[in-house]
């Protein structure tokens, strides 16, 4: 019963499948293996993109950051929400790679609105010397609290930075369950959404480690080289990358598997509705849910062995009808089984 | 005949059958996996030093980058080779992980000499804030010449480090293959001899992406730690590097690859001993030759589908006995037929 | 009646005297003038620190930037409040002076309370490598707002940095215009009350161009020296500016310059509390006040001449009496008759 | 008898009385002084670049550094003599605000040869992914031993570098000396012989503490300011920077002080050729003198008060007749009867 995060659960057979079948002989190595130039064609086609630079690195706060420093000046500020990623789960690698950039928190929670997004900008006066410069606009999709944007509401927040001349970047760790949740086309969640650069995640959903990055207007891709190999992000055998990359495009594998996250993560909210006291914290729309349980659920969950995030106080104090938070993460290979032992366990 | 780099050779079987065997299940992320506990066994084991601390990146300059910046403050400088990778080959990633420091280039070519670094250590004046600061030293085991440090020269470098207070860093991108040249054990290649912090090179050795860091006196363990996670470098499924870090340790897979590596270059140098006009331009002692051919020479070899590298001037141009340098590096999967074909053509 | 900032009056005559008189024949460069060393021991006697750590800078942002790159890793983050100057006005120099920390916002506004403080602390998790780590706290005395901490409320803030192994300091631009405000000696205001290391303001109070910064506990002046010459604020002349300082401190013209300028605050404040619609924002304390006025007021108020910073919307667009936003700052050479003239006009 | 450094005389009485006469009522800040304007204006006159843009720092190493920032890109190499000020008098300056760019040490010494500055770039091979990539050529005018670039020289370098499209910075912290020495106009040695920023020093000729930076080409501005202040180099009250800079560039104050600085040199080095043992290390071309003398002769001057820079070796051991490297430096302030008083010692 782990349901700690999408990232301990194993890869796809096909994932290390690919990686055995790509490990034959000789290929050039640091990105000019031939499954590369696959990787980049799939990509701009399922992009509709025939423009687009595209990359791999094998984390995602590698992909968040490298991409950002691109579109960031270091005397920049990067907008994002307060639960951002890249403001609470990346130990300032923005900041490194930036140089220095900062980030601006825009309202409140895991996503952001329109409305607080344009004040913000506003926040930081144009053409004065002493403030932090306007900088990108970096948004999770899906967010921090497992919801996802609907293709209106990017377009309604890029509008904003389009009308203050900034770039918007979308950290995608989460981009295949996003457009599973969504029912719609890569293109419309990014560019024709106004997304000028995004991440493309493989890691959470079912491969061993590798992201993609995306800028859908060419033009940065021989800094983003530069920058990547300065970061000691480039692969000399970056063929095991491009291999799994490939696969995971390939006959919609990356949708599968998002949908069967996506498909879990419903069980399970289905399952806890019906749990004495469970108390959703937000809305579930992909593979993560946030609910709050009584403190005596917990400790039920936990002496049965469930793994996942608990928050808003230790475990062993309190009183057992007081609630705590958890975060449920569904990945791609958990039991259906699992789950609904889980869902009786917090039945009780 | 391909001997453009050990990192265009495929993989060991038993490395990828470790990521797959390791692909079972759920697992912690981010380096708390089961397996990590055993890949730090093993290396203390190995390395004759149980308080020694180990940590696992992907790329060698990683290691190197961060390994370093522990060891260096901003305004100090690495002493190095001039041809040392972190100056020729790493795109001024140690001047961005030590966020500035300087590399202060020592003597002449590949390898550091008792009297080059000391004069190099005394040109920075101690206690004068407008000179660059002493720092660590850097060297790299086997050098990028394909040379490899006796213990004594090792000592004798360290002994001078010490002297003057500052740590020395072992880049060990080809720490087996020179193992193997000197037939010692890991502790007197390494803290035996003085040295301070290695990385031990697993990509160019057979793995697919794996370098090990090791601190041989503890201390650094949280602020590596730190440094890693900033850098994007902690892998969230962090299972399948220390797959492929324990296989490559267990049954002496390493030393047996890095045999491999050598016993063929020693094929291929014994081999280009008889070619009319082969110059050596070092003493091959592990896994790598450096070597003059006439132009014609290259000539042939290049259009048999021979992939190497080649500098001093542009293959097309200049008379066709003039010699040009050629790097050769054998891969432990190179196999022999490819190498007697290599000579048998360079023979003419 | 310009009432714009503290920084566009003028020096006193005693600073530019000093200034003449330490133009005489040579002297040691880089800090080792002799008037270095009287500023030193003044300093350490005045703040009753007889270990002090003592350094001069030109600018009260490379005062601040440099004295938090001593305390804050690049993996921390600074805690300050959102109004403060390090996060408002200086266009990321912290950022950019500590390699990449971050600053997080406490509560609200230009003051911490010890609840904010803590909460905020506390929401970076000790211990998880992901998030960025606890760094210093920072806070400005005066405040941005014109506000001013009693020491006793240092106290409490600082309590609860200790509490959680915390260091703190102090932006001091506008150093003794507290210590006038509250009436109490440096010590208290300072180590006594808890924190670690504070700048002296001497710019915004009738100097030149010059900023102590103070380290009550030795062990950082060699990293503080080193950190300064390497951002370019080691002066070469630096006799210029430790006669600034000396003379500053001199027969207490830095108490008796923030008196006056207090003072005339307070008199404009006085004039102020008649004049129709005129709605403060905060307490004055010190030498500046926030206040809300008619826009018609501001409009005459421009037109005659005043000059000073308005907020919260065009002047020229609106209702007239719609209240705009005004900072109006005191210098010690404001002359009263301008004080009246500005209240005069603003009574209409 | 000082030689220290010319930052060890004082300024002129003409610049600390501009700044007295700076000192009167208010003044915008941040460089919006009126007296900046003019600065601005006589700078492009007198460089006769109308569109030229041109900043006041405080010191030499905060002109080169963030120059140099603007020029370079974190993953470059800047291309600079061995004995360049910035390689070896800043701490690692140029490092830190680029944000990691390397510097390339080209030939041997102080000075550039077209050859070896095309050696160096063709050393890093254009286009390649892991090396540093080429960037700004640095020079120094006048250089560390005392030599001067002439037009010539410089118009044979900046052709080398534009070859490769490279951009070149001088670091003219004795720019007015080298004007003196050359007898050339401002932009024959700057612009019209290739050169596409530079610093223009005061500090070492006669001024408080004030450098120009100017860019021949518009477009930097708005980058240098931000870089400027957050780099903490933006005065408030800047106006006492554009008054020295002022009186500076009046009645040519600089190159009558420069001229003086100058002819004391000769004065000097005239003295000293006919002193015993004396052996000349480089040409005197402007006002440093770099002799040998043997160490009685130093051990004679210094205990008469004698100042200056003294290498190779310590005073106290070694034979009475062994020679030791002096930097003699002539301020502009140096009294004729000093320096013969100087060289009677020496003559013993």
């Amino acid at each position: 019963m782990n349901f700690a995060s999408d990232n301990c659960g194993p890869a796809h057979g096909e994932i290390l499948n690919a990686m055995v079948e790509a490990n034959r002989g000789f290929a050039p190595s640091y990105g000019a293996d031939t499954l590369m130039t696959e990787v980049q064609a799939r990509l701009r086609e399922m992009f509709e993109a025939p423009e687009a630079e595209v990359f791999l690195v094998a984390t995602g706060t590698a992909a968040n950051a490298l991409a950002l420093s691109t579109m960031a000046q270091p005397w920049q500020t990067v907008f994002c929400a307060p639960l951002a990623h890249i403001q609470t789960d990346e130990c300032n690698a923005p900041e490194f790679f930036t140089g220095g950039a900062k980030l601006t928190l825009v309202g409140e929670g895991d996503k952001l609105t329109p409305a607080a997004l344009e004040a913000a900008i506003r926040g930081w006066t144009a053409g004065d010397v002493h403030v932090s410069q306007r900088g990108p606009v970096a948004l999770t999709q899906v967010t921090e609290m497992g919801r996802v944007y609907t293709c209106d509401e990017l377009a309604a927040l890029t509008d904003v930075a389009r009308a203050y001349g900034l770039p918007v970047y979308m950290d995608g760790a989460r981009f295949a369950n996003a457009l599973e949740a969504l029912g719609c086309s890569p293109a419309e969640m990014t560019w024709k959404a106004g997304v000028d650069a995004a991440s493309v995640g493989g890691t959470k959903n079912g491969c061993v480690g590798v992201e993609a990055v995306i800028f859908f207007q060419p033009g940065k891709s021989w800094e983003f080289e530069l920058r990547r190999k300065r970061a000691a992000h480039l692969f000399s055998k970056h063929r095991y990358l491009s291999a799994q990359m490939l696969t995971y495009l390939e006959g919609d594998l990356w949708r599968r598997s998002a949908r069967a996250a996506n498909v879990r993560a419903a069980r399970l909210e289905a399952g806890l509705r019906s749990v004495p006291g469970a108390d959703f914290a937000a809305e579930r729309q992909a593979n993560m849910i946030f609910v709050r349980l009584p403190r005596a659920t917990h400790q039920r969950l936990r002496a049965a062995g469930a793994v996942y995030g608990l928050y808003e106080g230790p475990l062993e104090e309190g009183a057992p009808e007081e609630p705590l938070l958890a975060r449920l993460v569904c990945d791609w290979s958990i039991a259906e089984a699992e789950i609904d032992r889980f869902v009786e366990l917090a039945r009780g």
